[in-house]
């Protein structure tokens, strides 16, 4: 398994849509659902509170969050910095749509808490309302799913002085980042498809993927 | 089960993108997906040509391929008359990038057909290049299985004079349209997470659609 850099995901993103045609609402459909599979494999439906950020990490956790619904999960979602494109917007009228409550801080009483805060184009120092976050989710001390990068880490470096989460469960979606080298916890890849373009995606970044086997999601550990 | 009109789907289409927030290519991708898991239930990964026409349903089709392809059957398509909008050239594109040829007619050696000629919003009477498509499935008999509407079907009427095809399958979509009564073949509700919605779409449209049980297709008979 190969991990990869920031810089090797972003330009698997760029070339999926630039030069295989894929629209980042597919993308972030594919996604959100295949994260919210995994979880549902590893966690019966409980109370489940999604914190989304600002970006496309909070994108997938808001598209997370409809499937989730759908699975029997009693989710509500913590969006404290609301993303500026459209398609967030459309996403979080859907979840509403869904019945998805929308809080204004992590649910205490949570069973199960997602991060999909930050992904890999995050870089540099946490600021508030995150780093008070990151410490709320440290203090509940419930299980947490980290979306591809774990709240608080870098994401190459990984848990630099334990300042970060330490998530129970994370789903690396393309391929896993370099701070995913040594995780132990439940480590899913999600979104497992690049396996499958030819001449590809894959291949021009080494990416070694298991072989795709026609499932949502590829436990790796 | 309730079996709705052409204009009851359109009606159902634009509620969940004007007031649920949903957004056409998500819509596909959901479709498309659910309407290859369906099929994968019920056959082996075999030689597979699908016949995708100008519009959503084609749209559905050629989503539906690249599922396919994933999930290990050899597929082809016949894409006979190109939809203008340019989701559906980003859907050709990916289906391309995933290794699936574009063929210039329907597969003679190919052991299933899918039908994704036409929804539900076609009228009137067959024009070529359909009509000899049409013929052309009929005379080949091997398994077909359409989406959403048989082609050469009335969406309310059904099989008129026994013009249309005989699917061995259908997968209906949102709903299941007026022709699906009286239908004697494997029947699936695709993308069922309609039932779903709170206050909903179908409450509205008084759908009264099976409990969704988190599958992604519901077989219905």
């Amino acid at each position: 398994m190969k991990y990869i850099t920031a810089e090797q995901n972003k330009q698997i993103d760029i070339e999926l849509m630039e030069n295989h045609g894929f629209l980042l609402p597919q993308l972030m459909e594919l996604a959100g659902s295949s994260i919210s599979a995994a979880i549902s494999r590893e966690y019966k439906p409980c109370r489940t509170c999604i914190v989304c950020g600002p970006g496309n990490n909070g994108g997938d956790g808001l598209v997370c969050a409809r499937h989730l619904k759908k699975l029997g999960f009693d989710v509500s979602v913590f969006y404290p910095v609301k993303g500026k494109k459209e398609l967030y917007e459309k996403l979080a009228a859907q979840c509403k749509s869904a019945g998805i409550s929308f809080v204004d801080n992590i649910q205490k009483h949570a069973e199960l808490i997602i991060d999909a805060v930050f992904g890999f184009g995050f870089k540099g120092e946490l600021r508030d309302p995150f780093n008070t976050i990151l410490k709320e989710i440290k203090e509940l001390q419930k299980p947490v799913v980290s979306i591809d990068i774990p709240l608080g880490w870098d994401v190459e470096k990984g848990n630099v002085d334990g300042k970060g989460i330490d998530p129970d469960m994370v789903i690396s979606l393309s391929a896993p980042k370099l701070c995913m080298k040594g995780f132990r916890g439940i480590h899913y890849l999600g979104f497992p498809f690049l396996s499958k373009l030819p001449k590809s995606v894959s291949e021009k970044f080494e990416l070694d993927l298991p072989d795709y086997d026609g499932d949502v999601v590829f436990r790796l550990q």
